[in-house]
């Protein structure tokens, strides 16, 4: 189902997200290829499947079977059907192996999950390494329960078969690789789940719309956790040798906020685009740290893998309360223009990687500017103009080792008004780039 | 003309100045010889003149044919002479070439330079590059102009021949320089012209009296950009090689404040020696940065050149309101006090720099200082001196890495008192220098 | 005289400080070998001593002669003795050469030293490297000396023979060493004298009541300034290859406060785990700087030898008015509960350098902990532990270049609780030590 035929717009982007909303996801099965073929109609078209076994040792590791949920469901003692999966897919413990047996209420509640901080959110509860099964409720539901048997059903499996995940490549002018990751492996939550995917097809889309493009670009959609770490270790060599840049783009769907939480290093160019992306194009945002992780820059920047990757967000996950429960609905959290303003910052950031460069002069001494017509005719305490300024001091810091961020840093002004001074230098072989 | 016969003081740095003031000067021509020659009889005996021909690359620039005026003035229609170069060299607009013409009133105005928000003021205008002829006037004279017939009159010449600059060096004890640059391309304004050469010229006057110096000394007076941009294609090499500090001198006559632009490194030793002496031997100064340059500067930080190349100034050009304009004048905005503080200061930096030095102890552990006198004889608390606990102090930094100036700010005290406690180490051999 | 026969605390760390009271000390002699004989039964039991010849060249300085004191007074005219060495061993100036002879009460003045400003305290003066003789008497009962004549007795030798300091080694499991500095040398005062050995001799006990060490020890008791330069001196080249950290300790005895000095680098593991200990196991401290030093760290830190030793103080020498006075004594200043702290303060410190290390994972990405019991079975918000988190926290940083002192620091969290998750997870093969 093609929903983005349009240009890209919080409209298209809220529609996609809808469309993705009522598949039940996991780590593995149906709901996670259902989900990523509609990314393929909308972004993702070239997009590949890389599959790893289950039982395949990965680092640290073992890829686990491949789960599927047909139903479920639990019967009250008045016959009344409660936690039914159909009505909503977070009722289900993530990986609950099959059941169909009675219990009492006090057997049942073993197996119960709810949140009595939030009585009225169903919270969101896997067991994806340990075998069992759960079903979570609200807590106010919960409190209501009456004794009695339970029947409780499970129609799933758990099979041999294949993790996947989804990568994109994009080639451009140099091998350089910038990588952009996301998940899709949550059931029904919209910030904390459908946002990050949704984003990032936009971002493809934006990619592959330019009619040029200094660096590869290379997507992921992996299951998180697990599929990073699959990832990461087919490609380790490679991704150590040609990335230069990259992003977890997670929880990009609401308006509250912007957030920033810096790669492991934290000075990469990762980093740098994006803070003065957000120091210069959002009126404010949360700076995290290292500490606050909780995504997949957790392997991509783990001791010896290494990855400039950070992660830009609107609100991080773990930061707003409907985070990981049923309250994180499509319209209640995320919503059009916070989708859009997701799109927007992490494109601006590609922007700023993309023009980045280090030049430098190709002459001693400051060049004759007037001779090029870049330099008033005549000389008279203030009449040349804060173009001229602009120019020769940026030609001052073309040295070879400040990047058009530095120099945007230092001359305190704006990056893209010194990409245009460094393409008229450049448009008159005043510099060169190294 | 020898008016520096005496000691250096400001009522004779106040005389050369007026001696320079009257010449109409430029980048080329006969105003730039005759000052020269008269910086020669003052402090710059032994200076040799070093000319580039006409027409010559100079790295990006070629250099202007020579410019030599004669007489310039308009006759109004009531017959009444303006704008007369006789009267003030800044009424005509640098390197105009000859006119001998009638025009309108509203063609001479495409040809008057005025400074509306400074009505009183003649403007200093140059067209070095872009063959014109122009005239200065105060705006306030420009609104009276009456419709009529202008004669304009410009008996100037516009020929082949040499550009020049003057260049003294003053041998020291070791091949290393420090190179002090002042330029001399400006006629009749008092702060940003003659303030310079007056001051560089008693420097110069005051190391040759030095009865011995670390450094040699290399002195240049240039026409500014096209003057330095000409000595360092003559020299770079040898620059690069020898020079380990060094000022522009400009702006240095006034007594309003102390002004300190640091090189583009920033940290060099000229930088260092600098703000040393600013921060300990006057009240207050202000500190500029790199984006605040505009004379010689340039040419020298340049990357590529990249020599350690700072700029100590009381008023800086462009800070003050008579600069590059007719107010700029001796009595009104340069005095003796002035000029005799500009000297002051970068003769307090110099004479950082000749002290300056890696002093190492050549004993493990402290050395025994009561054998040596330096230490009482009898050890009880209260009675060992500043004196003492000084000398201590500077041998436990003497470990080679700190210069003076490190450990002048490290114990936070003078450099002059740990340069005099270095003498009495070294006299013990205590210490030595690397 | 054994006295520390029991566990340590703060009762028989006093004991043994006042057994050690009384005796006469000085850079030579009897007293400071009867005073470390008490401290070989007290802790360093298997301490060697290691003497060098009167006379002998150590560095910049000359070992000198071996001073010996049998008595010393003086006779007031009116027949009633004053000044009196067996009273108090500060009366006499140390390193006097025998007198016997009457003098008038203008010539004695010559030889007596009083604090006007502690008008009830008895200076402590010495004179080894200048031959003379004096008395140390309050400025008090100095006014009251009457005119007449006195009699002048010291019954001092100034023989030829050896300056000894004592020296204990005790390995550990690797050649890199800790070294302990203590001095012994000033007669009869407490918080600067008496307390630093006796904590010393605290530390040699717990540090072999461990089951097992990684580095050696090293305790060094000598001389100040003449005694370390020795011990430098015979073994510059092993000092500074297998020195990883160490400290000064003297000043250890009252309760006033907690004081700290780095080492001239200020940033060795000395100073790292002392700042980090003082920081977080003690209310406040007053760190000092380089310049206010004044102990045998002016020779391990010196340029050459820079060994990486800090001090740990609680009242800094020359801090508290007491300092170098009669008024420096046990009860008035150093107590019981002030040399337990130090003892502490200095024990909590060697603790950390001891389980100090650089983990590194073994794996790259996360491991998983969960298959390990170290991560909960379900995933739901709020469910996992800060236990957790701390494992997954340090786990991210052990990529070699942090110690334990760094990640505390990173984690805002305690060392030990650091130390006990790195070895956690040092049993799960999920980190190494580099």
């Amino acid at each position: 189902m093609k929903v983005m035929n349009k240009e890209i717009n919080g409209e298209n982007l809220f529609e996609l997200a809808q469309t993705l909303w009522p598949i039940n996801r996991s780590i593995t099965g149906e709901g996670f290829l259902t989900s990523l073929k509609i990314l393929m109609e909308n972004g993702f078209e070239e997009m590949k499947l890389v599959g790893t076994d289950s039982g395949s040792k990965v680092f640290d590791w073992t890829v686990p079977l491949v789960w599927n949920v047909r139903d479920a469901y639990i019967r009250s003692p008045d016959g009344s059907v409660i936690c039914n999966f159909q009505d909503n897919n977070l009722h289900l413990v993530g990986y609950s192996i099959p059941v169909n047996c009675k219990v009492s209420l006090s057997e049942l509640q073993n197996h119960l999950y709810s949140l009595p901080e939030q009585p009225n959110a169903i919270p969101y509860v896997t067991s994806y390494y340990e075998e069992l099964w759960g079903f979570c409720i609200s807590h106010d539901q919960r409190e209501k329960l009456i004794p009695g048997d339970y029947e409780v059903f499970i129609d799933s499996t758990l099979e041999s078969g294949s993790l996947f995940y989804g990568e994109l490549f994009i080639p451009g002018e140099t091998e350089e690789e910038v990588l952009i990751s996301t998940y899709l492996c949550h059931p029904s939550m919209a910030n904390n789940e459908i946002s990050g995917p949704v984003v990032a097809s936009a971002l493809a889309r934006w990619i592959k719309s330019l009619p040029s493009r200094k660096y590869s670009y290379r997507f992921v959609v992996v299951p998180e956790t697990i599929g990073s770490i699959c990832f990461i270790s087919n490609n380790l060599e490679s991704l150590k040798k040609k990335t230069v840049a990259g992003f977890n783009v997670s929880c990009v769907g609401d308006e509250r906020t912007y957030s920033f939480l810096p790669s492991r290093n934290g000075n990469t160019l990762s980093d740098r685009a994006a803070e003065y992306a957000l120091d210069n194009f959002v009126e404010a945002y949360q700076k995290y740290d290292w500490r606050d992780r909780g995504s997949d820059e957790r392997q991509y920047c783990s001791p010896g893998v290494d990855l400039p990757i950070a992660s830009i967000m609107r609100s991080k996950y773990g930061a707003y309360p409907e985070y990981h429960t049923s309250l994180d609905t499509l319209g209640n959290v995320v919503t059009k223009e916070g989708l859009y303003g997701g799109f927007q910052i992490i494109r601006s950031i590609l922007e700023i990687i993309e023009i980045n460069c280090n030049p430098k002069v190709t002459n001693l001494c400051e060049p004759q500017l007037g001779k090029r017509n870049l330099y008033p005719k005549t000389s008279m305490k203030g009449n040349y103009s804060k173009e001229v300024k602009l120019l020769q001091d940026i030609l001052s810091w073309c040295d070879g080792s400040n990047d058009l961020i530095n120099i945007a840093r230092i001359l305190e002004t704006s990056i893209h008004a010194v990409n245009s001074a460094v393409k008229v230098l450049a448009s008159h072989d005043l510099i060169e780039f190294c």
